[in-house]
């Protein structure tokens, strides 16, 4: 949407190692912070500019998220002319929001004409629709157009991420043609990594890397040097589908294609590298039940994700509860089993949580299809026979000798062979529930991360109990 | 180090979306994987290799980590010419390094000679080292150099990673200049996306992104369309570094530098998104003591990565057993105490768990650091207040109702008042181990994803009995 503005290039902020604002990590360093904080306090907005300044964009960003969320407002309006577009993409989504509602539309506007289409669609899409209306209202038509049609598709979606600034030409055109073309364009996307070849109802028929180009002397034809075939990402594909497209080809950059198939928008590979991240990361969130995860999250948000989630835990729990108190008789008369049953139940929950996350990572990754489901399972069944074998062994021997002294030689030998058995069982369980349970949420379409872990824990402490507790009244321990 | 060939390009397999090999999610097929199947059962070679020649090489790579591990052999046989540099690039590590070890040095030799350097490092670094010196035997002088130079630099660093194949060119060169130069080279790199700029001594003195030298007339000097200021990435960095700073500036290449500062490789982001996501989704993995948590691994290893956390976790909740058993007298005398303890250390580890996953991905995105940490504390302190008040209430009014027929309502008060004091205090446990562990392993140079979990539910477990059982005697509950 900018005006390339590309012969010659002005120099960038310095992204030089020895910047003393960074840290050996290349984190800003807490005594910068300190400074920047120490201007805000004393309002010499002079100074913040001058400590600002010198930053890279994505340090700008970071400080932003550094600092209380009060300190946030004055220093967006001590920089006001450093908040760049490249600024803007960089910031957290909800430190973004924050400080996009502090602004005025006017101001939100200007930003906005300023970026590529993706990066003024995430700055806006998060607000009310009468704050984004107010923006809008704002803008050129033509950006407005690009920005209101990107909104139109849903969220997480390459219709929503792509930008629709890309380099797309005819199929008659000679390598000379093209370079001679670049040479003239004024508008321009401000990066682009290949050219979309297309036919004239715009649908592509092949891409050029760049150097490609370079190399290959002027009266080629660019159809003798383009790659005919190429991963088209259809508008409505989901983003973690088009992070593991981009994974899995070593993608640079793709055309995006519309319900028709003609060339819609390009998404290139630092978007994604974003959403790589996130999705990879989410995982361990979701299994934990913490929600979006993030430090910057609103506090009410925070408690609302989380405690729905410890709200199910205590239900599930309850269930352990009830299977204990059935066997109040059987504690009363041997209270160690009391002592003894949540060891049993803690075991099954870690091994039943590890084969989880390696199930759970699998699908992720598409590594456990339909073909390998039988094969992985068997195969945890064995680590699973391992490991609990192991853990039985110790955990049995341990038992016979601590209580040898207390419940006497035959009772403690008893007690062990029952904590034994009741950990293998459990172990086993564990392995297969950690398998089976994502796997079985995954066909249903529902993601693995977010549920396995209430079932598994439930199935894994419910277990324990009744398993250890059973055995201590079949084997004959208690009467 | 292959020689190039571009002019002009042949057509690569295709990646067309209606594959019939391929699922809606861009997965083999099961039905597919079994036709292979039949035809290796069969021993019928060339029906298999019309299957598989179609693929893209990321599918015939994907198709190896599908089959069983005896099929693997069979299928490498079968269509020992579609093996190439692409398909063993995208091949799973362990699946990797069992079909290099099948395969003869010569036959590996041939492979690795296709290969950029990076790729061919990564083809026999996991080999032994009399392996190893077999097949660089059989390389080209300069190959061999070059692959047992990367060796030389430690795993998991920018030395071992970078590609040395890269196109550097003098400051004195015009726009005109490069173009030529490009056209006449033969020997290139299989990809490149920008042009690194040195000076005599071969200091990177800027970088040019193919599309500015594309855009801009002949005559310009090449200093000023290059831009300055780059990330430079020292050879001994950390591939976890070198992923966060690829991130944060957006990069597509980076020059990388010896000690000296003279630029010796590139890396480029195709090669840094894997390792992105392998470790963004790593923390799940080692939360759960699952190791590296890959269904390839052998069961040999991950049986050792997994039985160890658990003997870990079986010495930590002895230390829950013993306090239970401390209260072996109070049990007896209310044996309901037995059901309930259970559910405080298991919503206390659940709470636990959710605010040491936030903070392990905070500080592994470098957004947890000095400067911040004391307001991220404060701020899990009353997420876990308002959860903990929330939990109490709910626990505290269910037990309450529930016991009020079996034990009498005074009794079943005064045990809903115990239980939900005894769940706010563990919450809030909860809530400050899990920041002030992962922060303290940071601070100790300690990756906070392995350890932490470990110790936070050691503390939520142990708090749990100890206060909702202290709590019960204390309060009078029992005598």
């Amino acid at each position: 949407m900018s005006e390339a503005d590309l012969h010659p290039l002005p120099a960038e902020e310095p992204l030089d190692e020895d910047l003393e604002e960074l840290d050996e990590e290349n984190r800003l360093k807490s005594s910068f912070i300190d400074k920047v904080r120490d201007a805000l306090d004393a309002g010499d907005t002079g100074r913040v500019y001058d400590l600002v300044e010198p930053l890279h964009p994505a340090d700008v960003a970071d400080l932003f998220e550094l600092l209380d969320g009060d300190e946030r407002g004055l220093l967006a309006s001590a920089i006001t002319d450093l908040m760049t577009g490249d600024v803007i993409a960089e910031l957290n989504d909800y430190v973004r929001d924050s400080m996009v509602e502090a602004l005025p539309a006017a101001t939100v506007a200007e930003i906005a004409e300023q970026l590529d289409t993706d990066d003024a669609v995430q700055l806006i899409e998060d607000l009310d629709t009468e704050d984004q209306q107010a923006i809008l209202a704002e803008m050129e038509p033509e950006d407005r157009a690009a920005i209101e049609s990107a909104l139109s598709y849903p969220e997480e979606t390459a219709g929503r991420l792509m930008q629709r600034e890309l380099v797309a030409v005819p199929e008659t055109m000679t390598v000379g043609d093209l370079i001679d073309y670049l040479r003239e364009q004024d508008e321009m996307p401000t990066e682009f990594w290949e050219v979309f070849v297309v036919d004239p109802r715009h649908y592509p028929v092949g891409t050029c890397q760049l150097s490609w180009i370079l190399r290959t002397p002027r009266h080629i034809a660019l159809t003798d040097v383009m790659k005919r075939d190429q991963t088209l990402i259809p508008v409505t594909m989901d983003q973690e589908e088009v992070a593991l497209r981009f994974q899995k080809y070593g993608l640079i950059s793709a055309a995006v294609v519309d319900e028709s198939g003609r060339l819609v928008g390009q998404l290139t590979v630092d978007d994604i590298v974003h959403i790589i991240q996130e999705e990879a990361g989410e995982d361990a969130l979701l299994m934990s039940g913490a929600g979006d995860g993030d430090i910057n999250e609103p506090i009410r948000d925070a408690y609302s994700a989380r405690v729905r989630w410890l709200v199910a835990n205590l239900l599930t729990a309850s269930v352990s509860a009830t299977i204990i108190s059935l066997f109040g008789g059987t504690i009363e008369q041997l209270v160690v089993l009391a002592a003894l049953a949540p060891v049993v139940a803690s075991i099954g929950g870690n091994a039943g949580t590890q084969t989880m996350a390696v199930s759970v990572r699998a699908l992720a990754m598409n590594q456990l299809t339909r073909s390998n489901t039988r094969r992985i399972i068997w195969r945890e069944m064995r680590v699973a026979l391992a490991n609990g074998a192991t853990i039985a062994a110790l955990a049995g021997l341990a038992v016979a000798g601590i209580f040898s002294f207390s419940l006497g030689g035959l009772l403690a030998v008893q007690l062990g062979l029952v904590i034994a058995a009741a950990m293998l069982i459990n172990i086993i369980t564990a392995g297969l529930a950690g398998v089976a349970v994502p796997v079985a949420l995954d066909r249903m379409d529902q993601d693995p991360a977010v549920a396995s872990s209430v079932f598994v824990t439930m199935i894994t402490d419910s277990m324990g109990f009744l398993v250890f507790l059973g055995l201590a009244v079949v084997s004959g321990l208690v009467g």
